[in-house]
């Protein structure tokens, strides 16, 4: 096994409760949720999954007393982050987002944009990646009905000013949607704090979960602004023709994949075992060691932050002889490290960044990485460019 | 453990390779798809993905000789459907279903008819359950732009003609859309033969595999009318802040629920090794055994067909004296015998049987039951009724 440098992608590997658990689901429940007798297999399901609610109330500092009911499962975050924009975004709504946007937030508001009329702001930010406050407070004079934004780069590993961003939405009364692909499990994130209105996560990243995991929690008021994406069989009211209003049917139709749970629910009692802080730290520490060796090599360009400070252990460098594909490669075939070259599915970062349209290659630091394994890049890096 | 008789809602045990290749996918692999390099592990995942949709179009009769590329995953069924509803569906489109279906259709048709105008015609079926052909010819007749329905009524049992049906539905040119929830795995579907638009199956019934898993085979010409339900980051064309409009792309935003497709493939192989024939011979002894057992309890009421001719071993009986949950946690409590009571997410199916709004107990059969299971479920029925 070589050298794994993609966790903004997936983290890897997963704690071994994981795979435990998704095994011991498989082989021992396996019960459908809401769709049996009160058998004491039904049962054990049923508080499976309101167990893993709970702890995903409690982990992102859930509304009212972190009440289960306002957290959704959701296959993966995109998911999540199409269930809430196209569930509130009404013809000629407006919203407004960053030019540092997954193409998860970019491509559900471009659809918006020409099928409804929403009108889609993007908020610039500096060539570091870091949004420009002033322009994004401009933007919110001008009137929003929502703002969307992602808490880190998936490119960079630049964090956005998200208490900042929260106080200023609360003053122009923008109800705020937080992508927290690249930050849960790794900052600490409450959204009751923040004030906001649905916060998307992914089960495989920092949460390591297993891969078909995601979610939303939900301010309670907003969740029933926003219509339901997928509906279908909920195992409740099953006497309605029309989906159930109440959370967290609501977003949750048919048979949810509760092997992922299973393994998602695992992941989140590792974390809190292992916690937050250890886990911040030790890929901080880590980070820290490849940033400086990346600056010290005067053949590679660094794009975002140059410092550890409001950024994590994500770097997008490119060679400045050669592409970023072919050293990918290299590194791949010599070195067996894994990293990721090319867009990363974030074309309008990478513009932000100066990066478009050759991308970058993206060494993306996870817990499970050694400062051996950090070396060992490093040398690499050294050598290939 | 007791008897499982909910097979309808899951099916119960798995093939011991399923949970296994799900494991072993977690533990070995674990890599992303088309979001990492081309290490080895990325190349892993990319053939998984890849011999699973193979697998997929060979055992459904997928178009193009089984082009993978035609089939798209979803996380169940019920998104299944409600990608194609809602992409397909246009305001003031017309769309016929019919009087036996489950939520998964009705509630995206409901949502449909209020808020695009669709017009919803609901064909109407016999009190067994079969669909009133020259009905629905007639509805044909009065133009629609598409035709939707359950192979199988999850509730009964009872078996559509979708060879007639699908042949009145290309002698008036509506494109057919199929839901085998209930059929897949057990029946011989072949996608291309009846020409469907849309065929749309969950991998957790009879297909064997675990929950968050389904999807949809196309008619590559209805695909390209279908607009995409979720968008986002497809690990292709990352340049476009817009959808790509190829297959499979196009339907599949976001990281995959990829430990369930690897324990989906493991579950299509081991169906493929023990035969379609053979699990559908097995299951119709089972049933057969219960079917005239039921029969010959004066005090039961079976619901649907009466014979085992046009039907799977799902069986809807109420007691004459007493309600269908106090039957099912005397079963589950005195017996430890499974079983589902109440609406089955299907209102409009019970109200066709006749069951509605009290429901029925399902007993549903699954491969893995045995005689032995099948007695002890008949002796627990008489004594109780």
């Amino acid at each position: 096994m070589g050298i794994y440098m993609n966790n903004a992608a997936t983290s890897w590997p997963k704690p071994e409760e994981v795979p435990k658990a998704m095994y011991q689901f498989m082989t021992s429940s396996g019960a459908n949720l809401a769709r049996g007798s009160s058998s004491s297999r039904d049962l054990e399901t049923l508080d499976l999954v309101t167990t893993t609610r709970e702890r995903l109330a409690s982990f992102f500092g859930g509304y009212k007393d972190e009440d289960p009911r306002y957290v959704t499962f959701t296959s993966n975050v995109t998911e999540a982050l199409n269930v809430v924009l196209k569930g509130f975004l009404r013809p000629s709504s407006r919203v407004v987002t960053t030019s540092m946007e997954h193409n998860a937030v970019m491509r559900p508001l471009r659809r918006l944009e020409s099928e409804r009329g929403v009108k889609v702001t993007v908020s610039p930010c500096f060539s570091d990646g870091t949004l420009d406050l002033e322009r994004f407070e401009q933007a919110l004079k001008e009137g929003q009905d929502l703002a969307v934004m992602s808490h880190c780069s998936n490119v960079c590993g630049t964090i956005q000013p998200i208490e900042e961003v929260s106080k200023l939405c609360r003053q122009y009364g923008v109800p705020l949607v937080l992508d927290s692909a690249q930050t849960a499990g790794v900052l600490d994130i409450s959204a009751r704090d923040l004030g906001l209105a649905a916060l998307c996560f992914t089960g495989h990243k920092g949460l390591m979960g297993p891969q078909g995991t995601g979610g939303i929690v939900w301010e309670p008021s907003f969740a029933e602004r926003v219509k339901p994406l997928v509906e279908g069989g909920t195992g409740s009211l099953s006497h309605l023709q029309v989906q159930p209003e109440s959370l967290p049917d609501k977003f949750e139709a048919g048979t949810p994949n509760l092997p992922g749970i299973a393994g998602l629910s695992a992941a989140l009692e590792w974390i809190r075992k292992t916690g937050l802080e250890t886990i911040r730290e030790k890929e901080k520490k880590l980070g820290e060691l490849l940033l400086e060796a990346i600056l010290d090599m005067k053949k590679l360009t660094l794009y975002g932050k140059k410092t550890m400070q409001g950024r994590l252990s994500v770097f997008a460098v490119n060679p400045q002889d050669g592409d970023n594909a072919t050293l990918a490669l290299k590194l791949a075939d010599e070195y067996g490290i894994e990293a990721r070259p090319g867009l990363h599915c974030a074309p309008v970062a990478h513009e932000t960044l100066g990066s478009f349209p050759q991308g970058a290659l993206r060494l993306s630091v996870g817990y499970f990485n050694t400062k051996e394994e950090i070396s060992t890049v490093i040398k690499a890096l050294k050598t290939l460019v």
